[in-house]
């Protein structure tokens, strides 16, 4: 089954059911299936219930039955687990981190062909797949950024090349979601795609202070980190559907699927995202080939002529003890028992 | 006094605390005050400890007792108390806002002078001094973005106009902040300055959908219009320390104070933010002059020579019966008293 068809589906009625769509008559193919107002509003509420539950609507479920995780989506904004004891105090504590931000770019383009309602859930929908696949990998969702979000990975007694390869895994996945689930949506409508860029990189334990920012409530724990900020300014050099990682994110998962950024833009002063000369600090930034990764994961077959990507159903014990798994099913932390 | 004195204080004995800078030698004037690394971490604790209470630093509480606001930090982020029954529900509702966007740029550029722990308190008490100017505004916090941040103005049983004006002398203010106050450490230190860009826009009733995104506890209550779009776009749009504001500001709170941005670039293509032709909607984004803004406030005063905001002392009394005050200190909301 394709992993985020209930996903799609849900953003297809949403399409359906909108007054603006119907009423322009561009590429409307009939009458909409919900003719009045109580009965839209019906199916509003029912599409944004269906996606607000704690776990993975049922197409993703899949792989987390047919893999053995055992995601936990107890987790709460702005509070990782690990460093929750820092609210409401002055003190620090340094700890490595994965820092991945995720951005979907050219959806205020739907305000001109839906109303926000519809705009709405087709966000929310986006929004929600990409919490589900980062929870699914042991990711935490340190906040929510519109349509996009910044997202953890790792923790207290977790391996950093563990964390990043599972990082790297939900990014992938998401990328593949947008750039071909999504499209497909969008080009029956004949409106331009939206698409995503994301960036990442790795803070090592010396290099990221955890503390708690703002006031009282209005406030979150959250990084201070040379490292959580290039993450954030590699996502603005990401192309469309791109994923840009720093060099700590190479070393640490060492691989064929790196390239440097001015490889692709033919410009050299894209090859570092940032320098300290004086320190002789230079630090390179890559294009991650996504495709790539999907690729090696043996629990995963894209199909780009439909394109989804689907789950490779296979003996399932045999699947769990395999190298890219074991360290996602075993791992103690509290969000993924 | 200084409107801004505690928290430019804070950030100088930062500085004077940090070892890297005391290192490198770079416009380093003597021995650090605190040399062993216990007193210096006990100093660090106390900054941030000063700095994360609810209520304003000292120098900007003068301005609340002299105005007799009675601002209300108990907030918490995500969750604005006019719409928090949408919390973990499908359902929505419309309703005005004023969406602002405040970005810090450069900030980055903070560590490569000074450690994490110094880019953290002074990153963390910037943010604060813009928290805590907006909620004295009758602001509510939306969402923490690294340095910058999401701020509402509005909700139920206020007048948009209202609510507008202090949106935008709180903008104006912070502005004027690091524009002038916070340029004076930096060149003090011989290191680039960091500058803020603003951006807000006015959805009306019809146009802004309030509800939850996200899942369970992974979620905020925030709304989906295309106006806290194009807040947030046309804040990539103002120039350093500007503010670029859309047209419904402008029809809400009329002046002489509104430039098209397209004036500054020289680019027509600037002038609109957002169109849909085939509805004939051109939405025009200006350049807000902020400081012809501070200057028509009765109460401030701007010292451009020293970089400082100060608070003028007058009969107070008469103060809050101006035009300017009153519809502050007499709103009725919980977070604004």
């Amino acid at each position: 089954m394709d992993i985020y068809k209930s996903y799609t589906d849900n953003i297809r009625s949403a399409i359906t059911n909108d007054s603006k769509r119907s009423k322009s008559n561009l590429n409307f193919s009939g009458p909409s299936a919900y003719s009045n107002d109580f009965q839209k509003a019906e199916l509003r509420t029912r599409l944004l219930n269906e996606t607000r539950q704690a776990g993975p609507l049922r197409s993703l479920q899949d792989i987390v039955d047919e893999l053995g995780l055992q995601p936990n989506f107890n987790q709460k904004l702005g509070l990782h687990p690990d460093f929750a004891h820092l609210k409401n105090t002055g003190n620090i504590e340094k700890h490595y981190v994965h820092s991945m931000f995720i951005d979907i770019k050219r959806s205020t383009n739907l305000f001109k062909r839906y109303e926000p309602e519809t705009v709405l859930i087709i966000t929310n929908t986006i929004q929600r797949a990409a919490i589900h696949t980062c929870v699914i990998f042991g990711g935490y969702i340190q906040r929510l950024h519109g349509d996009g979000m910044f997202v953890y990975f790792g923790g207290k007694n977790q391996e950093p090349s563990e964390a990043a390869k599972r990082c790297l895994t939900a990014a992938s996945m998401f990328s593949y979601f947008v750039k071909n689930d999504l499209r497909n949506i969008f080009s029956e409508q004949g409106i331009e795609a939206i698409f995503t860029r994301i960036g990442v990189d790795h803070g090592e334990n010396h290099d990221v202070v955890w503390a708690m920012a703002g006031i009282s409530e209005i406030s979150e724990i959250t990084t201070c980190s040379l490292h959580t900020s290039l993450a954030a300014k590699m996502q603005t050099h990401a192309e469309s559907n791109g994923i840009v990682v720093g060099d700590n994110v190479k070393k640490l998962v060492p691989s064929n699927l790196y390239r440097p950024v001015c490889q692709r833009t033919g410009q050299e002063k894209d090859r570092y995202i940032f320098t300290i000369p004086e320190e002789g600090f230079y630090y390179t930034q890559y294009d991650y080939d996504w495709m790539g990764h999907l690729k090696q994961l043996e629990y995963i077959i894209t199909n780009p002529l439909q394109g989804t990507i689907n789950l490779k159903r296979r003996d399932s014990a045999n699947l769990k003890q395999s190298a890219n798994l074991a360290p996602i099913a075993a791992l103690s932390k509290p969000y993924l028992k």
